[in-house]
């Protein structure tokens, strides 16, 4: 066996001396240590399986420290921190204070933006380039962006490529297609992908690359001669990639993605072209890996896992029942009840546990793929209709519909249901993923009813009464394992708080399954001899001020609980209530996310970081509790007089 | 002459027993209509004298109080108010009170979404089919979106066109393709249908209609008997529209969009196809009226104007500069003097004034068409690579870019300078055009530093501040006269308002260029005898704390007055900062809008409705001041005991 290359490699710049053979070998351990390390904790797998051969390809044939890459999504970037002087770091990604799993500019200067969101690579890399070429010097600088088939259709790089057409600027586009988005791709694209894949010059290339070759209609080099121009292609019937084509894209491919020597050839052929070229490869999700090439869904982002020969065994069973899997139920139950309501996702099926609904109500079950901003006018076309839509997408993905949620949904106020995924933060994927945003984003727009289930009770009767509410309607729910408090949970009735305690000390309002720690906390408390009470405040708008403010006017302290920015947030909005009937606000104290990006790391780390977890929380109230003795005894009338128990 | 016939049309039902004769005679007066309104007031003009046909060809092909239609954009409505029960009252379109100038469910059962944002129209139009489809008896309904080439290169269009092939669900989609969109029309789709229009088919039908009609490909019908398929229409050089078929949405066309007889047929031709359709028809925006066929531009939205012959002349002179014409001088002065300046616009290079710019530094201006989300992305890029662009795009509209603003400006912490025109309620437009959302939207974003200048010399200083920031900035002005306060203005510094004055009364702190009315009000209110202060935020965000503290700890009232939701916005920023400082909040009134969709009228009118005006801020300035006196009165400690002029 020879030595091992992979950690010999600091930077790109050590790749290049190697032979395609060396290449190959260094290949084979990078795909080793992606083995390594993701069976040791919940990461991204599959996809950068599929690239290993695309990022050497890459980095021999250009120079990322003066050329611009950017990896769509960015999922996929693992191979690439592997050779760009990340190697020994490796086994710290996706954990607190160690690498990031998507791109980030902190760790390299080969990574050029933070990303995480799809289809915004061919956006940006235009943008670069036309930046290099305003700049006196550094017009050569090459740009390239890797985008997957699944990020493809996401309407941004339509708008995008469009663009590059017409600004005919130098760059490539390597589409990155595995047939795959994390679940099975869908739409009118897909299929074309498909149809792309089965023309004969694909499946020459797969028995003979160099000769191939030359039937690659490319301007302003050798590979016309088959071919004068392309009309006389499509004659052949080689009309591969006329969707491009007519769009002004120069379209090259598709070509096998696993062949090292194959695409540094294609990649330099591209880098003579003039104006925008769309190189397609095809590879396979998982390649490398039998049990990621048979199930890539599962292998996208797989739990923790031993490997038996080629066969591999899950280290941990998967934890307890998660919110999301509670909302998935719920959706399934009103799918059978009701024949008037569907449920939307944006290519998210197995993340929101949508499975089961897809496979049991497949005319009913609607994956767009990556298309957010149609999803919601698509639902609000059905609602209009007479559906009852539900439109079940990840807080921050969700973001990229913030005009139609306006437009199609508020404005019209139809009766749309929004299910908020990840709402609040997600964990190790970091600050693309977080979904804190949201509580700002939903309840500025009128007609909006906001809510967020304060616990696993909860939120199938918050979906059943969104169900029956005549207007738009959305609740959040974090990415975490449910939890559910033992009382018998009060009816859910609109802008309705539910008063779970009293507490004569002081009174947490929670806003959604923060609510679980917020009553450890005052357990805790309780045993301490303060009495904190708790309010499960269940809507944010409308906000139920009879309860709330009944809390700001009696109790010493009021302290608002939010997984998500303060600013514009659900302690905001209890201080625009309290402020609207004239009461004194200096008892309202708001524990949330501030003016920040939060970094990954384990949900619970960054909540407890951040105060949000029953420590914190109950720290909090003890600080608060001990002011307000304080003030009460130095200033009188700051305490209110009147202390009840509801 | 014969009888007018469009005084007689209540429904489109009038319209089918008339003859193709008739029918033009009644396309004819609806061009007549179309001209007596709009020479009395700045309306959309030219693309709804482009639209007579198909609206009348639409009408009398399909029954659309079953049938599903939407306009896209829904600029070009009129001609369908006119023929749908609003004859009579056409006069008074976009005046306050009167009909909408966009699509209004509330008007009609004809129309079925407000709308006035481009390119949702193929979803929602999926969304009605799908809905239709699933509920029983409801399948027979046809569905239609009309939608321009300006607004198609927008990427919900490309989104939902990809989710129609893969659904393959019965539907036309009209291409209504003039050439332009609000400016010309820019991109590879652009040119792309030019090139579409160059070919032989178009030619032919030109000459002789039916000819051409036993040419167009089409399944399941007799028109292919000249082609067996595809390919072979590829052969004789009819390759039309493959970047449709290609996606799997059959393409028709392009044919005459001003010959009736010929759209009808084309439509019930087109009511035959299984599937999605894509009719491509060829329009002339301002067709029928000489001035406006020549400067489409101009008369996309013009300016009253009289009739003389075929000459028009202005009927009043353009108002006094609007803060528009502020700002795209203040961009011009920047690219000037500094190189590594660019501006991005979103096909709105008239309605920002941008056309000068747009002459004078071509390569550093980019016009991306609609295709929001794409522009801040692709901003991004530049400001990546050096360069400092300034996005300049209505507040409304930029909506479509929330997570690009997230993912690739604030996140990447880039500077990218956001002037958000149109900031405010933009009057005769109405709430899709209204740009209410901004502050909040703006402001829970980490890093963004989000300002709003109080008056016209405000707003370059803004600009210049915002250039030499290195972070993300943004800044929003309304579309509005612009006006200047008479002092010696304070230099922009970050986070750091301007007191205009302290009063000893109360204050009032302005966010925006409703200062200018809050000057006025103080005026008044010192006649009066009340001495209230002004201060003028300028930021929102960083939040000049100090300077508006020092306000709410020692005023008997602090009134915030901004031109955007209350609900999220600038007076919330302010409860928020009090909050954290523990100060009591009671004296502290927001005045702004409320939590509803204000409607269209002349921005004066909608302010003064709103308590937005001089008059209005004054008058809630005497309420405040004379409940704070009487609370003094009453209850002593609520009234700070320390009042200070600076």
């Amino acid at each position: 066996m020879p030595a091992p290359l992979l950690p010999t490699i600091d930077s790109p710049d050590d790749l290049r001396p190697l032979s395609l053979l060396q290449l190959e070998q260094v290949a084979a351990e990078m795909r080793e240590a992606l083995c390594h390390v993701v069976s040791n904790r919940t990461a991204h797998f599959a996809s950068n399986l599929g690239v290993v051969e695309l990022c050497l390809a890459l980095h021999t044939t250009f120079d990322f420290r003066r050329d611009r890459l950017i990896w769509d999504t960015g999922h996929q970037i693992y191979p690439h921190k592997l050779i760009t002087g990340r190697f020994r770091d490796f086994a710290s990604i996706r954990t607190k204070g160690g690498l990031m799993g998507y791109p980030n500019p902190a760790e390299s200067e080969y990574d050029l933006f933070v990303t995480g969101h799809a289809g915004s690579s061919v956006s940006t890399v235009l943008g670069l380039k036309s930046g290099d070429d305003l700049l006196p010097g550094q017009e050569d600088r090459q740009a390239v962006a890797v985008i997957g088939d699944g990020a493809f259709p996401s309407g941004i790089v339509f708008e995008a490529l469009n663009n590059a057409a017409f600004l005919k600027k130098k760059m490539i586009v390597v589409l990155n297609d595995n047939k795959m988005s994390i679940c099975p791709r869908v739409g009118g694209l897909a299929d074309y992908f498909d149809r792309l894949r089965m023309n004969s010059l694909y499946v020459g290339l797969k028995t003979g690359a160099a000769k191939a070759l030359t039937k690659v209609p490319l301007i302003g080099d050798g590979m016309e001669r088959m071919f004068k121009n392309t009309r006389d292609a499509f004659k052949a019937g080689l009309h591969g990639g006329m969707l491009f084509e007519e769009l002004g894209i120069r379209y090259v491919g598709p070509i096998d993605g696993h062949n090292l020597g194959l695409l540094k050839q294609y990649l330099e052929m591209c880098q003579e072209a003039e104006g925008p070229v769309l190189l397609h490869i095809v590879t396979q999700k998982g390649h490398g890996f039998g049990p990621a090439e048979e199930d890539p869904v599962s292998f996208h982002t797989p739990a923790p896992f031993q490997r038996d020969g080629r066969c591999v065994v899950p280290v941990k069973k998967s934890s307890s029942k998660a919110y999301t899997n509670i909302a998935s139920a719920a959706i399934h139950e009103q799918l059978a009840a009701n024949p008037k309501v569907t449920v939307l996702t944006a290519a998210m099926c197995q993340g929101t546990n949508l499975e089961k609904v897809r496979d049991d109500f497949p005319t009913r079950f609607f994956d767009v793929g990556i298309c957010e901003s149609h999803a919601v006018a698509f639902a609000a076309g059905q609602a209009k209709a007479g559906l009852r839509p539900i439109v079940d997408i990840y807080s921050t993905f969700l973001q990229r519909s913030f005009d139609q949620i306006f437009q199609e949904v508020s404005l019209q106020n139809l009766p749309v249901t929004f299910l908020l995924d990840r709402g609040g933060l997600t964990g190790p994927d970091g600050p693309t993923h977080h979904g804190v945003f949201d509580i700002g984003y939903m309840r500025m727009f009128p007609h909006m009813v906001v809510m967020a289930p304060g616990d696993a009770a909860d939120l199938p009767a918050m979906l059943d009464f969104a169900l029956k509410h005549d207007a738009p309607t959305s609740l959040r729910y974090p990415k975490a394992p449910a939890e559910t408090i033992d009382r018998s949970p009060a009816p859910i009735e609109l802008g309705r708080a539910e008063v779970l305690e009293w507490g004569g000390d002081g009174m947490i309002v929670a806003c959604g399954t923060l609510l679980t720690d917020c009553v450890k906390a005052a357990a805790q408390l309780r045993e301490e001899g303060l009495d904190v009470g708790v309010i499960n405040a269940r809507f944010i708008k409308p906000l139920d001020t009879e309860t709330i403010l009944k809390a700001v006017s009696t109790a010493p302290f009021v302290l608002t609980v939010e997984e998500g920015q303060l600013m514009t947030g659900f302690g905001s909005a209890v201080l625009e209530a309290a402020n609207e009937a004239r009461l004194p606000t200096a008892n309202i104290h708001r524990l949330g996310i501030p003016d920040a990006y939060v970094e990954h790391g384990e949900r619970g780390e960054l909540l407890a970081d951040l105060g949000l977890d029953a420590t914190g929380i109950a720290a909090k109230c003890r600080e608060l509790a001990a002011a307000a003795l304080h003030h009460d005894e130095d200033l009188g009338p700051a305490k209110p007089a009147v202390r009840r128990r509801g």
